[in-house]
Order: C-alpha cells, then structure tokens, then sequence
C-alpha cells in the first residue's frame, strides 16, 4: 500500500500536503509479538497499516490488558497522537500480532497538516469517532453480554483474523484480550469443550462446531 | 452564556462564521427531568450548555443505563451529530438533571462549519477526544475498580455537583448511573451506612463521613 492509498480524499489534498504525508512518512517492518509503543510513548504520530495486524490495548495501572480494536491493513491509527490533540488523556500500548508492515508520519508533521488541512482535520474526526464507536461497543458488551456470549464472538473473531479453525493462542492471552483473569477463561474454556463446540490442547484451541458457536454469540 | 462564549478561537473564526453560530443557534430551555434526546434523535446537532445541568448517557439494547459524562456550563455535546460525522455508530440520550438552558445548532449549519472551518473541525476534534478519554476512564473503572470504591466516588461527585451533602436520588437512579442493577446499589449502601459512612432516608442519602468516602474512592 501507498501513503495515498490510506486517504480517500487524496485528490483533493493539496500538493504541499500530499508531498508532506509522502516524503516524512517513514515505513517500518514489525514482527509478530512485537511491542511497537507502550503506554509511555504517548507521541508517536500516525500509525498506517500497510499489511499485518496490529493490536491496541489499554492497560490498567495494576497491569491488566483489553484489547481496544485491530488495526488491519489499511487502518490508521490517531491514538498516538496526544501531543496533537491534547484532550486524548489516555493512552493505549500497540503490539504486533502478525508480521507488519507500517508507516510512521512523525508528529511534527502531522501537526503541521492538521494546522492547514481542513481535509486531514475531517478525516481525523471520522478516525476517531470510528475508534470512540469500537469502545462504547465494547463496553456494552463488558457491561451487559455474559461471559460465555463474549468469549464465544472472540473465537470466532479471531478464527476469522487468522483465517483457520485453530487458534494458536495461550489461555492468558485469551484473558488478555478480553480484559479478564485466565482462570475464567479456562473454566469457560473447558465448558465450551463439553458441550462439543472446541477441541483444547497445549496452547491452541480448534473450533469443531461453528454453527453452535455462532448461535451462542448471536 | 453568549455563543462566543463556548469557543475559545471565536476570534479566529471568520465573520460568516461567526454569524452562522450566532444566528443559526436555538436557545432552549429544559426542566430537571425532562429527557431532550433520546436513542431514536441520532442527528439533532450541536448542544451548548449555557446553564444547568445535563446527562449523556448510554442505554443497551435490553434497556439498562449508565451514565457516559456529565454537560455544565460551557461544555458542548458533538455526539449528537452522527450525520456530520458518519463514523459516529452509537446512540446517546440526553436529560436535564437540573433547570437547563441551551443552544442547538442545527445538523444543517454545524455541517457547514465543518465543511469550510478548520477551527471548528479542529475543536470537533478535541472536544471528541475528551468524551472518549471519559469513556475510557469510566471502563477502566468498570472493569478493574471494585463497586464500593466506584459508589464511594460517585455519591462524592453527586455532593459536590449539587454542593450538599445530601443527595435527593433513589437507589434505582444510582444503578442506572452506574450501570447496575438496583439491588447490588442497595446492598452497598447499606453497608456505607452501618459503616457510619452515610445516613439513609426514603429517596435521599446523606454523606456523614466525607473523609472515609474519600479514602475508600482514593
């Protein structure tokens, strides 16, 4: 993917803008299991996803994981950003969960964009009420769906990412994900393995009845 | 509050600009109680807040709440303008929690705004990181925060917006805050109470114990 492949607006940019976001963007290759910013890298800039995925999650001051949203190729990401738009007071840690491909627009420049691009600007808002869309989601489900519900939609989620029956995927990371302890992931885990839906082995989950999680997420 | 008011560029804003947010805005009035927007109300346009007191919150599909943010004096609501900002994919309502006076603008005009004023896109835009960085905060707080520290806060938030140490609000109000059921608000407050933290009356708690509640939100 081109810089001007993330934009749909790109024509209408101006040539200024169009030569910033290529010529300071810097591409970067990231591996599966990388961290590529933790919680005190709070200025990044923008994160585009050439291909790969990424996963960004908040982290508790105890520690404890959820996962917010992937980003998938195509994607950019604007929660990197807080020295841009001062008013993002939290921030979100980004790893790696397959190899990557990504460019980096450091944040001097994307400041100086959103200081002239009405453009960029509007996009920006889209990005953002996108991502603010993923976590009030989120929350309703953490609020108000059963456990059994959640974790049968991750399955299936993450089926789909991988394109496979079978998640090569510890019970903490699991638990990572969904923000929860590991032991309520393996008790849900196993409940699921009797009543026929998964199959478990050593750090890797099979799916053998889709249609029954399926109904269960539903 | 006058419209200028609210903005803190309003001298960087062009004069067409300025006469559209001038002209174009409804002022309002609302009665503690009173719900202004509900789910079904998806692009009503931009709220200023010229006095009062209005709650933004969240409802699930089975109908339980809680409580996103609180809108004083000054604060502008943008996520009523999911036809502005198209990415916005979930749907708040609005009452009044006090007498309230305010502005709307139309969808008609804020979109006009945002399709010729960076200033105004650009303040979208940190007005809608500050919601999110909210929301952020309160699922940190629902998922890691135990109940009795979450309630201690909330009824000290509650006294000092009402500033007295005397909250006129039933059980029922409280869990539709927090987003729980009214028996689990219930039994807690009834163990504040035999802890000496608060008084309990028919559809009023009094706060006789600040410094505990203090120490047990902290």
């Amino acid at each position: 993917m081109e810089i001007k492949d993330f934009f749909p607006m790109w024509d209408n940019l101006e040539e200024k803008e169009k030569n910033i976001l290529e010529r300071k963007s810097v591409l970067k290759a990231a591996k599966s299991g990388d961290i590529l910013y933790d919680s005190d890298d709070s200025c990044s800039g923008l994160i585009l996803v050439a291909s790969g995925q990424l996963r960004a999650f908040y982290m508790s001051e105890g520690g404890r994981e959820i996962t917010l949203y992937r980003l998938l190729e195509g994607d950019i990401c604007i929660l990197k950003a807080n020295c841009i738009i001062n008013s993002l007071q939290f921030d979100i840690n980004i790893s790696a969960e397959k190899d990557t491909v990504f460019y980096v627009l450091p944040p001097e420049s994307y400041k100086q964009l959103m200081e002239s691009s009405l453009e960029i600007s509007r996009y920006t808002n889209e990005i953002m009420a996108g991502r603010m869309s993923d976590i009030v989601w989120l929350m309703d489900q953490i609020m108000w769906q059963s456990f059994d519900k959640r974790l049968a939609g991750f399955l299936l989620e993450e089926s789909a990412l991988d394109d496979s029956d079978t998640l090569h995927i510890t019970h903490e990371t699991v638990a990572n994900h969904m923000g929860t302890a590991r032991e309520v992931v393996t008790r849900m885990l196993k409940y699921f393995r009797s009543e026929g839906l998964i199959e478990l082995s050593r750090g890797s989950i099979k799916i053998v009845n889709f249609d029954a999680l399926r109904r269960l997420s539903a």
